[in-house]
């Protein structure tokens, strides 16, 4: 899902992207300027900012340089010169970026042509002309000094595909004025503190291997009980509801996903599976087909519904090789998903209860509230990229409506963003940070079951087509724990802490007390952690800091000639002195509250 | 794991085998009486019995030919024809085989040929003769009338492979005299009864789907519940233990196995993944090397060892298409897999760990004592089987009859079944039916860390290789599945039963009561189905009956009206009444004590 659906600037969405479109002309101008030959492929806006991709050939350019081409911008910026459009015949743009050897540009407009346009827009700024589409703003004094920076030096393949040639990006930043650009550098310093890279390697939740490859993240101990946590949490919630857990196989024959249409849309997306014995199959880009096979193992009855399935699987996804990176792009996917099968009777209280989970989940999360939902509905202009009839979507639509009003979401309608099979309400929340993100979903779909000819025995013992609603509370666990440590700094909850309390001992003599403590406190299933460490009682209190655990616990004479615990809390530079039963329950009733 | 380590019988299993092979010519010889255009493939000695696999050609036999194939064999037994042994020039014995058209004759021969054999041998018994190494019985009168049977026809791919023609292989069984044949038989209807396809259907536990594809099982609610309680019971008892759960992906370069010897040893399992994209992976045939990675992924330190990972995870092999069924053979198994990583001191107190966690395991399923241990090393004569070097295989050898020794586990030495990088300890069970099963392993491999380059910083700051003990305790999900099926003829422990109780309503007017105490169950976790459907109860109990619902409570106006419950046991057919909350308690006590 795209961030561009909503801004949060009182700038109108569009006038801020083209400032920011062409400032990405403006730079590309001043590194022409600076190194004459350089080639250029695309500059499109992003979100807070833009980007260029140069390929200056063997020249390397270095952080160093991104100050000169800022100087350079400035001076554009401050001789204000125009923006001018002119249109050429295609073949005379070929011809004409042939000859400078803009090969880049060759491959764009040869792209073009493959279309069957027949001419190409081109913006003039300076000496700098480059193909676009545009719009642009009307000359580059419109854009304010101090309001833009460059922010760094990336590769980039070009087209994303690691076969190409690896070119140079450099990144800028771009808002109104000053001001903005300042309150947005100091959230970005703050976000590079928490990113997920960074803190997952500190915090040691996860790690890749060369040997494995990229996209193929391996969840260490501590990784992984953030995510058995969460997966227990989940369940229960769902199971409350009457989900039921399965269980089904990584692959499938292709057939499975011919017939719910997931082989045609996930076509690059698939890997396919053989073996020197003639295996063919595919690895699993989604879990609905699978759990229609479950739904389909036994005859149903209209009293059995509804039936709902849940799953925390992986499924693969062959993304671009150049755009996998950290855990939000990767191939193995743990997605949470479910599936009910009910009644056409049943749509809407269903889908009330899977709104219910979904607020609930939140809302311990201090999320629900700053939120907003769109009800995510076809590309009308192209019906093609959907499976099912005009009609049941319309129906389906209109019970997406109907809850949105009965149960006040406020849903607004965005066109092109629904599923493969049905329109949906996604959730809109911000993080920590303000970043919007969109993880769960309600989608309703009238298409699958009567393609996989899925069927119950009604009142009347005729048979009849069950509706399917998917959902996803949390989406894939990956991206989650992205959120989750971005969210929170890496300073988790209790109840999802990898290690809720650390005992320090202060001097050898009260090692064996702090294992017995230990004993005791998993027994109450808190996860703890003793360090008895031969080091001084200030370092392994600065080590448990950096590991951003809840409770410290420093044992020495005091606390073993009495029932007490000193506690240092997480963020606190000041002790506190509680009863062990005290401490115990107290961290128990947080773990239960999931705070 | 060969079956054929360790026999029952009084017999020596040689003799029996022998016996049971030349029941094998015995019964082509009265097939070639009665269809003399018959072909033949081969014809081994199984447990307990033989077969041989014919081609009838476009002729069919059924289920009604066997009695008369055996009469046949009664005669020739009866006639005590003698075997008679001579050899054969490969090339002659080709030229023969090809005359009259026995084409799989031809195939082995070629086989032979190609191995560079001069002579192949053949046995005559009347007018058959077969091509085969023997050794076979003097004469047929050796074996005892009305001590074999055959048992049924099945269809058998030529060499396994589903690409070969469909060939009509006959079963037989075979004992020494009619009484141990009749006992045989007798168990083997009892076993049919609770063959794991036929009560995993009846009662709901798996599926195979068309669209999937073979080999691939799909767990309903219900069987994702036991294998769910068999995960956490033994995530349970190993985290007592040190162990620390990981998760890692299916996926992985080949490098990671070319590295670690797999990717020769499973050559024809391995499956291999592409995308149009270009990515090239493999499917994990195994769990070790993506942990080798995570224990890589940071330093370690002699103070942190035995560092201990646990991981119940899909992994994926091509087994041979005609080979696949039931849950027995399958490309997907999910193996409950562990590792320790461990300093050369600590590795027998390692090891007496993993045999304490396999006796208490089994002791709980009522299985231990009836085991026997095999000390599997390897084959001397072939160590290119095998990785790692000569004097460390010696030296874990050692270690693993040190432990036998120490602990009177009386380990068998058997050769020939270590694992690809160390020796192993192997424990047989026999499950209720008396099938000898090899499930739990620990496994002890100086080699994969060498090959993998882990170390650890030992006392004195220097580099050292940690040595890794495999273990599994309960093996692969699926085939533990099929142990506990059978074993417990789906009559499941109430811990491990998909519904615990069956509240049963007499009337329309109970129905509120049963899921008001549904709901009271369900908050102490107790697995409840309500069966308020429009039946007699009498018809609703035998519902119950074959559902091997271990409780079944009655509910009618009797226990509206009071705080006590009627209960039927599993296995009884009379009622008992007890209060609720003694009800709940009792049923709480079985799930906690796993029982």
């Amino acid at each position: 899902m795209s961030n561009k659906k909503q801004k949060n600037s009182g700038v109108s969405a569009d006038r801020e992207e083209i400032r920011r479109h062409s400032l990405s002309h403006i730079m590309a101008a001043a590194v022409l300027e600076l190194w004459p030959k350089v080639k250029f492929a695309i500059g499109p806006a992003i979100e807070n900012g833009f980007y260029y991709d140069f390929d200056f050939g063997k020249g390397k350019i270095g952080e160093e340089d991104l100050i000169r081409i800022e100087k350079k911008m400035e001076e554009i910026i401050k001789n204000d010169l125009k923006f001018e459009k002119f249109e050429l015949d295609i073949e005379e743009a070929l011809a004409r970026e042939k000859k400078v050897g803009q090969t880049y540009k060759v491959d764009l407009i040869k792209e073009l042509k493959a279309k069957g346009e027949k001419k190409v827009s081109y913006y003039r700024l300076g000496d700098f002309e480059d193909l676009c589409r545009g719009p642009h703003i009307k000359s580059s004094g419109i854009v304010k000094t101090n309001a833009f920076k460059l922010t760094k030096l990336a590769g980039a393949y070009w087209r994303g595909d690691e076969k190409n040639k690896m070119l140079t990006r450099i990144y800028g930043v771009a808002f109104p004025d000053p001001k903005e650009l300042r309150r947005y550098l100091a959230m970005l310093e703050e976000a590079g503190k928490r990113d997920h890279r960074k803190l997952g390697k500190e915090l040691d939740l996860f790690c890749f291997s060369d040997l494995v490859g990229p996209g193929l993240p391996l969840f260490t101990p501590k990784g992984t009980i953030i995510i058995d946590e969460l997966r227990k949490h989940i369940e229960k919630v769902c199971s409350n509801y009457g989900f039921q857990k399965v269980i089904t196989p990584h692959l499938a024959k292709i057939d499975l996903y011919k017939l719910s249409g997931h082989a045609q849309k996930f076509k690059e997306e698939l890997f396919h599976v053989s073996s020197g014995r003639g295996h063919e199959f595919v690895i699993k880009p989604v879990q609905c087909p699978h759990q229609t096979q479950i739904f389909a193992s036994q005859p149903r009855s209209y009293r059995d519904l509804p039936i709902r399935y849940m799953e925390s699987e992986k499924q693969y996804r062959a993304e671009k090789t150049g755009e996998v990176g950290g855990l939000n792009r990767v191939y193995a996917i743990t997605v949470e998903d479910g599936h009910t099968f009910c009644r056409l009777d049943q749509v809407k209280d269903e889908i009330k209860i899977l709104v219910n989970i979904i607020k609930d989940f939140y809302s311990a999360l201090g999320m629900w509230g700053k939120h907003w939902v769109s009800l995510s509905v076809r590309d009308y202009d192209h019906p093609e990229k959907y499976i099912g009839e005009s009609k049941d979507w319309d129906k389906c639509e209109e019970i997406l409506e109907e809850v949105s009003k009965e149960m006040k979401l406020g849903a607004k309608r965005v066109e092109g963003e629904a599923a493969l099979y049905g329109p949906k309400l996604d959730f809109m929340f911000r993080d920590a940070l303000g970043k919007e993100i969109q993880i769960p979903t309600v989608q309703l779909d009238f298409a699958t079951a009567k393609r996989f000819g899925l069927t119950y025995i009604n009142e009347k013992g005729k048979e009849e087509q069950p509706v399917m609603v998917h959902r996803a509370i949390l989406g894939s666990y990956e991206r989650f724990l992205v959120l989750l440590i971005e969210h929170y700094g890496g300073a988790f909850p209790v109840w999802l802490s990898p290690v809720q309390v650390k005992i320090i001992s202060v001097g050898e003599k009260h090692i064996k007390y702090c294992f017995e403590l230990a004993e005791e406190f998993k027994k109450n299933d808190i996860r703890i952690e003793v360090d008895d460490g031969n080091e001084t009682v200030g370092n392994k209190i600065r080590k448990a800091v950096n590991e951003k655990v809840p409770y410290m616990l420093v044992i020495g004479d005091k606390e073993i000639n009495s029932d007490k615990l000193t506690v240092r809390d997480r963020g606190e530079k000041q002790t506190r002195t509680i009863s062990k039963n005290g401490f115990i329950k107290e961290v128990r009733k947080k773990i239960e509250e999931k705070k």
